[in-house]
């Protein structure tokens, strides 16, 4: 099947040609450059919403119930990324989650899909906003993206959204542990799920007093209390997130859209030269310049600028990316680039 | 004072042009990158001890007193380079060991140099060999480098040298945060320092323990109790340095040196990426690409090549280096890694 072809199938609603696409999407290479360059010509950014939190929070059931509420509100397409640190197939409690999320399965509206890192370039900050595109271009209008909110990445990953939702548990330490991870700075809204636990209304104090010494600029995030096995708490819960996305509005929401636009190109252009790089550093030719160095007939500065020199040809590293004709307004801008380096 | 001159006065013994050149590395530029070449070509690496720990170890002491073993054992130059975390106008307690040190001040054979982060493209990492390269070339046959092992670049500071020092204290918990600094790993020689104090023979139980467990190749690092303030056991680490140097050998001394120097360009050489990366996303150019993605008319991997495309002029980018001049046996090299690429 052509790319167009795949595309066309997943944008009228074959969710095994959605799945299809978006594995070709996450194994990188040749193929998965050129449909990236179709679905992002597709449609445009879909709503998203973060979901993270320490490990065993709830996160997954909370998404769950957060689905459903979407979904009764009226919402058509649902869908769910889950960014998942374990192998697909190591399994556990995290796959169980998957599998009772799989309750939405008879529901069409909704879409089910799995992350981790894979070969793209870039990791998962790169792939997770290429699936929510993708799923944008197959018609989803709100995507849920649910990460464990202990690495700088996973954390990065939720944070690139319009919305995003921190969860702790009640007890003492867990904000501490959650501002620690950096999870105050991303979050818009704070829950406190299994707040039928001893603890909750200290945990919620913590999280207030925090956010009194916190500098927030025109939007203080709100603290929820749920309880995610019997939905206690998650109307309001969603009808926080909706506060927040109408608090954005449509201009804020284009600006961090472009924020994260803009980390997320400098972000490829990184991994690209580092790659580059790599391949420079395990040539024959770079251990004729480290033993000039080491000789004493070179310093590492003119080392390092004889191996940049191979980079000259940077242009044209991402197969089958075609950047003169797929991307016919950059040409200003690559010349100005160019210009701003001179 | 032109380069040359400068560099030959330093040589000469001079220790005012000594500092002089030392600062003009440090502060990078178009003359540190002349003055780096000159003086890479000056003379082979010295040899080097670092000397690392936690913060009040007690290594400023140990580092004075090995000076002086080093001294009477008829080292004729000996030299220190100590990387303080703080500005060297901040004082408090490290300015007093320094102050403390200049107790050789006296001795013409020593020269004490603290080095903080400057200019210098690729920090501590690059700009410190870079001043052990500089002391070797005004004839310091041996140069100690003290550090506080607490982050990373210190850490990493401190292990590449010839033979490396990790300095604990007595008392529960010390030996473990070496091993969580990452200091166990880096270790030719662990000093129980302060050993007067009670737990000193539990600290060293505990370092040997952690030595069971790790793979050490062929060299066991050995561990030595000292008495830093009255020189108590100093004569047993001087031993236990030049043992592990003897160890050593000659050609494991130059493989250890030719793979600090091939870390060491692919640094320079990521630093000047970086850089360049850095100016490309402050250009107008940018703007306008990262809004061909926010509109769907670009995927972000065709806006990074755009992007690269302006790297394209990437040779000639560390002012004063003359490459082609300074480097005449880089040609075939640069060739190499040219092809490795294509």
């Amino acid at each position: 099947m052509s790319d167009s072809e795949l595309l066309e199938r997943a944008r009228g609603g074959d969710r095994v040609a959605l799945a299809r696409l978006l594995s070709l999407l996450e194994n990188g290479g040749g193929r998965a450059r050129a449909l990236g360059a179709l679905v992002y010509r597709a449609g445009s950014e879909p709503d998203t919403v973060g979901i993270t939190g320490a490990p065993g929070a709830g996160k997954s059931t909370l998404t769950d119930r957060l689905v459903s509420a979407a979904r009764e509100e009226g919402r058509r397409e649902v869908a769910v990324v889950a960014v998942d640190p374990t192998s697909p197939f190591s399994g556990g409690a995290i796959l169980g989650d998957r599998v009772r999320m799989q309750g939405h399965a008879l529901d069409d509206g909704v879409f089910i899909r799995s992350m981790a890192t894979r070969g793209q370039l870039g990791g998962l900050a790169v792939a997770v906003p290429e699936a929510i595109r993708a799923l944008g271009a197959a018609g989803f209008g709100l995507v849920l993206v649910e990460t464990v909110g202990v690495g700088q990445v996973e954390v990065e990953v939720a944070g690139a959204t319009d919305t995003t939702v921190v969860v702790v548990n009640p007890g003492w330490g867990d904000s501490v542990q959650a501002a620690k991870a950096g999870l105050l700075e991303v979050a818009d809204v704070f829950v406190v799920n299994k707040a039928d636990r001893p603890g909750a209304s200290a945990t919620r104090r913590d999280l207030e007093q925090m956010l009194d010494m916190g500098a927030h600029r025109d939007w203080r995030p709100p603290v929820v209390e749920t309880v995610g096995v019997d939905g206690k708490g998650v109307e309001e819960l969603w009808a926080a997130i909706i506060s927040h996305r109408h608090h954005l509005g449509g201009s804020a929401v284009e600006s961090r859209r472009a924020e994260r636009a803009a980390r997320l190109v400098r972000r490829v252009a990184a991994a690209a030269i580092e790659r580059e790089l790599d391949s420079l550093c395990s040539g024959p030719g770079y251990e004729d310049l480290v033993r000039l160095v080491v000789e004493g007939r070179a310093d590492p500065f003119e080392a390092a600028e004889q191996l940049l020199a191979g980079i000259a040809g940077i242009s044209g590293i991402f197969p089958g990316a075609r950047p003169s004709q797929a991307a016919p307004g950059a040409q200003p801008g690559g010349t100005s680039a160019t210009n701003a380096t001179s």
